[in-house]
C-alpha cells in the first residue's frame, strides 16, 4: 500500500488488535474480481517463527528494517537476539500492536517513505510474502532503488513471495490471463483486506517468480544471491547489495 | 430468497458442491452494511443432526416439508426413518447435492412458491435458523399463510432461529438500530452468500424474538405451542396449526 491508512479502513490492524485482546474473527482477502477468501489466520501473524523461518531470518546481521512488521513477528525475534530493528507498517493498528508486544522502534510508514532520516540499514526484511509489497513492476523498481539508498555496503535484502504459476486453480489463472491482457504483470493482485466491517483500500499485491524477481532487480542495484528455503508454492530468497549507484 | 438463483450465482450451492467433492473453501456471509463473517462452515450443512437437533427434529409426524433444505441433513434424517419428505431449496446445486446423496423428493422452489401441486404435508421444516426465511413482517404474514394451505389438519411447524436481541456485539445493536429507523425490524438482515468468486443475489433474513415471532403468527393460522431447545442465541419451536381459515 502506498500511505499509510486511517483507523476507520485498517481492516488487517483491527484484526491484529482483535487477536492481541482474545477476540478475533477471520480476517479476509477480497480480490477485484470479487473472488473472496479467508486469510492465513491472525494467530499467524503473533507465532514465534518456525525452524524453517528461523532458517530464513537468522540471515539477518546488523541494523534491521521490517518492511510490513505486521504485529511484528520478525523484528520481536531480531530485537530478542540484539539487533535494532525499525519496524514500519501502513496499519496504525499494526504499529500500535507491535508497541504494546514491545518493539522498541515500530513507526507507521510506506515502504514508499522510507528514506535517510530512518538510518541506515545492513538488512532490509520483507517476509511473511511481503516482498509482494514491491506492487507492480513499476513500484517495484522505485521501491527497490529506494531501499537501495537506505542500506548500508555489504548489506542484503531478505524476502519471500509466491510463485503464482503454482497453481491450477482456474479461478485464479483466469485472472492471471485477465492481468496480462491488461498489461500487468500475472501475479499482480489488486486486492482488499476485510475484517467484520471494515474494509482496507485496494492495494496491489506482486506474486512473482524467480525469474521475474530476478528481471525487476536488473538496474536498482540489488542482485539474487540464493533462494534460501522453500515451502509450498512460496520461496525465500537473499538478494545482495550491489556497490554503487 | 424469493426466487431460485441460478447456478452463477449460487454462492451456497457451491460451496455445499465443493464439500461434497471434498474442496471446500469457508462460505462466507456478508451483510448489506459492509460487515462480513465467516459461516457455520460446509461440514455443518452435512453433519448427522445433534442429540439436541433429533429431539427438535423427531417432532416432525407424517408428510414432511424441508424447507431451505441445503445439503438434506434433516430430510435425509427424516427419510431414513419412514417420512416421505419433500425438500426444497432455492439453490439449484443444494438440490443436486441432496439428489446425489439419496433425497427421493428434492425441488428448486421458493418457500413462496410453495402451493397444493405439492400434495399435503403434516409437517413444516425450517431448521438451521431457517424461520429466517420468512424474511420480513409483511412476508412473513405472507409465507405463513401459504404454508397454513398446504398443511393437514392437526399439523405443525417446527423451526428455529436466532434471537437478535441476544447480543452486545457494537455492529450487530448499530445495524439493528438502523434497521428500525428505517421501519425494518431490528433482526431484518439484508445479506448475501460469498464464496470464492460467487456472490448470491441479497436477500432479507429475519432473526426474530420470540415475542416478535408471536406477532407474526397472529392472524395466519399458526399459533406457538412450546419452545422446544435453546442453544446459544437460538431457539426451536413447535407452532401448531390452527383449524379454518
Amino acid at each position: 500500500m502506498k500511505k499509510a491508512q486511517g483507523v476507520e479502513s485498517d481492516a488487517f490492524g483491527h484484526a491484529l488488535l482483535d487477536h492481541l485482546e482474545g477476540c478475533a474473527d477471520h480476517e479476509l482477502i477480497e480480490r477485484d474480481d470479487g473472488y473472496i477468501a479467508v486469510s492465513v489466520g491472525t494467530e499467524t501473524y503473533f507465532a514465534e517463527p518456525s525452524d524453517q523461518q528461523r532458517e530464513v531470518v537468522d540471515r539477518a546481521a546488523g541494523r534491521v528494517l521490517d518492511v510490513g512488521c505486521g504485529a511484528g513477528r520478525f523484528a520481536l525475534y531480531l530485537q530478542e537476539r540484539g539487533h535494532e530493528v525499525v519496524g514500519i507498517d501502513v496499519s496504525p493498528l499494526a504499529i500500535e500492536v507491535c508497541r504494546r508486544r514491545g518493539l522498541r522502534d515500530a513507526r507507521l510508514l510506506s515502504v514508499e517513505e522510507v528514506d535517510a532520516s530512518l538510518g541506515g540499514f545492513d538488512t532490509i526484511l520483507m517476509l511473511g510474502h511481503n516482498l509482494a509489497l514491491l506492487g507492480s513492476a513499476r513500484g517495484a523498481k522505485r521501491i527497490l532503488k529506494r531501499l537501495h539508498k537506505v542500506t548500508a555496503p555489504g548489506g542484503r535484502l531478505i524476502g519471500d513471495v509466491l510463485d503464482p504459476y503454482e497453481t491450477d486453480d482456474p479461478d485464479h489463472l483466469a485472472y492471471h490471463a485477465q492481468n496480462r491482457s491488461k498489461g500487468r504483470m500475472s501475479g499482480q493482485i489488486r486486492m482488499r483486506v476485510r475484517y467484520r466491517r471494515y474494509k482496507s483500500p485496494w492495494f496491489d499485491y506482486l506474486f512473482l517468480s524467480r525469474e521475474e524477481l530476478e528481471e525487476l532487480l536488473e538496474g536498482t542495484g540489488w542482485r539474487l544471491k540464493e533462494i534460501i528455503a522453500r515451502y509450498g508454492p512460496s520461496y525465500a530468497v537473499v538478494i545482495e547489495r550491489l556497490a554503487g549507484s
